[in-house]
Formats: structure tokens, sequence, C-alpha cells
């Protein structure tokens, strides 16, 4: 079981601690990188030799972090984990299960953390790690560089959607002034960040515009992906992933479809609804589940049993929600 | 010519007033309603008689800002305008010309403010008037209430973009943790403000995408839109002028060109470059013209011709900005 710590803890095992290793999760995305790019850049400020290590490679998109990555140069002798739930997510590549194995300090905002590091700064209130980290950094003596303000405003800000999502809080803004005063260049960061789209990308948005199709009046709306489509156009994991928030997005949708046919030609339906219909209800009756409002299934069949499966679910869920908002019905 | 003000003569002025009227810029947005919106609630708060105006009807996305709409049962005996930089923008609808003649007080952050008011309060590096609204609220001793900054948060989001684009500072951050903190629902608002598009927004990705076309080793890419389409989606305004933005958002992309036709069949074409290219240079051996990263031009005659000469001259100014980035060349 881990030790809970605070703030002060964290600094004095920081500044108590040299060679020190940093690992990321894998799949990793802009809070890990960034918040492991910036912690490395302020131990290295404080003469410590510091690395940092993840299981995958660093995507195209983050490659512009100043991130001294781990080459065994050192031995390391104090391990940190930033932004890490569980030690499942540390991934197996590069060595990763030997270093995972012995945390000494993990610093995350998932509330969920499993406490596998010895002692935890876990704050679930806070809408990244970075937004930890920028009161830590300072907290260690030192100075919030642009370098490392840049670091922590991406991963304030793709954790964030561009403090868009619901993690955004007051506190989170704050973060962000201090970070642009540190000299965060959020001009250049934000067009790298949320203005840049790839091929594969505008690939699968249009595939799915072009199979868009309305039903109910309009409250329902349906994307679908074949296989084939899914193949010829190279599009993968992210990206389609994205995509299932799309048909919700369009004004006066309750239920959104995206349908996605897998390998073996079962299709594999990602529902997400609106506060008026439950999504899991509608899952559920086809043999799967999720939450209220974002659920999945798998139907198994060619595309318009499939189809057709979805639309009569919907079709009971909306007419049950339209009944509920009738006053005596 | 006006004369500049303070924070301090602003609060003077509007505690002396009463029978208050505010008035909005045409095709209104987030920003000038919102301002308004907190404004008006924020006097009448102090007991004071106030409304607002706009020449144009209050678009279907901004309905839940709680307005009170003036309805011409209270003379107005004080004038104020919000985000409103010019005397043409106050539209001729509504009796707006009569009351535009003799404005009081304007607040504004646009610098380019053409000084119509007899005082007027305008901050150039705000990046939105309910960011200088949420100062000044509580200055007239009035306390931001969730209603009232929702409406400013409303404001604030809109005309950064949720916090991306180069007009956000640290202050924007900074009045936006002072909104969360007195009770806006951002969760509620981003939503409502930047998840939902209309089936004409959705219609014309689609239509963009269909004709998405790369060129010169993908470093240009252009979307073309015929008037037919243009009138068959049923898509006009703000939604086409979204989609000029759209080639160049696509990774790699120097160039993005978006050519739409006119009733007249000739083609309108809007260019957006990086940092690396001029697209004033382009346009303007093409008769047009516009900023470094953002002009146009206008080409008769039919597709091909329009396509072919625009793209001879993306040519030009990328074999250009090729040659100036080679050493020695």
């Amino acid at each position: 079981m881990t030790q809970s710590v605070d703030h002060e803890t964290v600094v004095s095992r920081l500044l108590g601690a040299d060679d020190i290793l940093i690992l990321c999760h894998k799949n990793p995305d802009g809070d890990t990188l960034g918040s492991g790019a910036a912690l490395c850049l302020a131990l290295r400020r404080l003469g410590k030799t510091a690395a940092v290590l993840c299981s995958d490679p660093i995507p195209a998109m983050y490659a512009f972090l100043p991130i001294t990555v781990f080459d065994g140069s050192f031995a390391p002798r104090f391990v940190v984990a930033v932004d890490v739930a569980g030690i499942q997510l540390f991934g197996d590549k590069n060595n990763m299960p030997r270093y995972a194995e012995h945390v000494d300090l993990c610093i995350d905002h998932h509330a969920s953390n499993s406490g596998y590091a010895y002692e935890s700064l876990v704050d679930g209130s806070a809408a990244a790690a970075a937004e930890l980290l920028t009161s830590l950094i300072p907290e260690l003596g030192v100075e919030l560089t642009p370098d490392i303000a840049a670091c922590l405003y991406t991963g304030l800000a793709t954790d964030t959607g561009c403090f868009r999502f619901t993690n955004t809080t007051a506190a989170t803004h704050r973060a962000a002034a201090r970070l642009i005063e540190a000299g965060a260049d959020v001009a250049t960061l934000n067009e790298r960040l949320f203005e840049c789209r790839s091929h594969a990308r505008m690939e699968a948005e249009r595939m799915a515009l072009e199979s868009l199709e309305y039903y109910y009046g309009d409250r329902c709306a349906m994307i679908c992906l074949t296989w084939d489509q899914i193949q010829a156009a190279g599009v993968a994991g992210a990206e389609l992933e994205d995509l299932t928030s799309l048909p919700r997005s369009i004004e006066g949708v309750e239920v959104g479809l995206t349908l996605r046919q897998q390998k073996d030609g079962s299709y594999k339906i990602s529902v997400r609804t609106g506060n008026q219909t439950n999504a899991c209800s509608i899952a559920r009756r086809l043999g799967g589940g999720g939450h209220p409002r974002a659920a999945g299934c798998e139907i198994s069949g060619n595309l318009d049993n499939a189809k057709h499966a979805i639309l009569d679910e919907v079709k009971k869920e909306l007419d049950r929600a339209a009944q509920a908002a009738e006053p005596d019905a």
C-alpha cells in the first residue's frame, strides 16, 4: 500500500534524490510527456542527473518537447512516475517492467490511482499532472523558465481539450495564467496542438461525413465505416476513436451512433447520448454496456442487420424519453 | 473626437446614470451579447432601469443568455455600447441609427475603435469586452452572480475560441478563473458553445472534405465549392468563412486554398499560409491582397482556369521559400 504524501514531502524527496529516472505511461499523451519533460528540466537545473523513460516512442506531434530520454548512461537511484494511474500503464518495452517494480514516488491526478508507488501525491481535482507540477516546480526552488512553462502548458492544454473539458477548474486557468507569464509561447503551442490535423484524420472525417445519416426527425445521427474503408484510409486508434463524438455534436442530435466494421465482418457500435436518453440502456439491450452517456455493443451480421437492430433500440429509448418528458403521461 | 476614460470614470458614469440603453453590434456574437447581458444584469441589481438592444435577432445558440431586450418601455437617458468598434457596426434596424448617434459611453476591446462615443474605455490588450467587464462589474459594487458570470464567460470563451486564439493572455485565464469561482457552469456552457455544430456546418465540411486535393508534395491543400453545391447545402456566411482555415490546418500544409464559386461564375479564392510563405504575395499577383498569412483574390473563368492560375502562383512562392531556406542559395 502506498503512502499518501503532501507537496512538502514531495519537494524534500526530490531535493534529497539524484540519478532520477522519470517514468511516463505507455501510449504517451501531452500530459505525461509534458510533465515528465518539465520535471526533468527542473531537476537538471538543480544540478541533478535525470532523464525520462517511456515504453512507447514519442508521437511526432510531441517531438518539439525538450525531453532528455533515458539512454542507460546512469544507474537510476530514484524512480518517479508522472501521470501514471496503474502499474499496467507503464508498458513492457524499454526495460520498463524492471523500473516499474520499484517506483519511489508517483505524481498523478487520477483519483483512481492504484497506489503502486512507495509514496504518492495524487490530486484527483487537478485537471492534469502538469497542473500539480506548475506549483510543485517553484516549490522546488526552480523558476518556471519558458521551456518548463511550454512543457507544462502542453500537458495542461491537451488534457483539458484546451480548457473545454469538464475537468477544467478555476485552478486550471490560474495555472495557465502563471505559465503564460513564465513565457510559454501559447500562440505557437495552441497552433501545434490544436490546429493541426493529420492526413489520416482528414480522411477519417471525410469518410464519416460521407456516410452521415439522420433518423427520427434528426434526433439520431449515424456514421458508418466499413472495414475496407478503414483500411484504405490508413486510419487507426485515436483518430477512429475521436470520430465517435462527431454525430452527437450535431445540433439537435440526442443519440449519436458510430458503426465500425471489424475484420471478422461484425459491427462495433459506439453510442453517445445527450441528457434525455441513456446510452447504456440502448447498448445493454444488444449485449453491450458502458456509461449513461457513452456506451457500446457489437453486432454480428451484415450492415443492414446491424443498423436495423441498433436503430430499433434507439427508437424505443427516444420514445421512452418523450413519454417521460410529457406531464401526466 | 471621443474622450478616453479609465475604469474609475466608467464606474462613476454608470453609477450616476439611469434608464440605460445598452447597444450591441449587428450580427451579434457571444462577446457583444454576453457583455451586454452581464452589464444589464449588474445595472438592474443596482436598482436601475436598463435593457439591451441589437439591430439583428439574437442567434439561437445564444438564446440561453438572460437578456432583457429593450422594448421601448422607457425613454433611454444614457446610452452605452459594448464591443462595438465603429458606428457602421450598429446596424440600421430597431431604431438603431437614432440611438447610435448619441452614444454616451463605449466599452470595447478593439484597438481600432473609431471613437464614435462621447467617452470611451478601449483596451486593445483585452481578449474580449467581457474581460473588461469581469473587473468593471465588481468595481461597480456588484457581486459576480452565477448568471452574470455565465454571460461574461460566454463572451470570453467565444472571442478566444475557448482560449485557443492568439488574443488569449494570462489576464484572460485569470478572468476565466474568477468567473468559474463566481459560479459560471462552464461544463454546460462549453458543451453549448463548442460541441454543437449545425446541420449546415456539417454539410459544408462534408462538401469541403470531398473536394480536398493536395499539391506539391502535400505542401499545398485546396478545397473547392461550386455555386450549385453551396446553394444545395444551404450554407452561408460564417459557416463558409470558417472553412477557409481547414486546408491549412492539415499537418505539413504550408499553403491552404479555398475556392468558392460566385453567382456570376467567377471564383473567390482564400489563401492561408504558414510562416514560410506570404499569402499576400500570392494573392497580389492575381489582383487581390490581404495580410501576410491570410489573403484573397478573385478569378473569372472556369474552375480549371482558376485552379491553374492560383496553383502557378503558389508554386512560385513555395519555390522562393525553398530557395530562401537554403544556405548560400
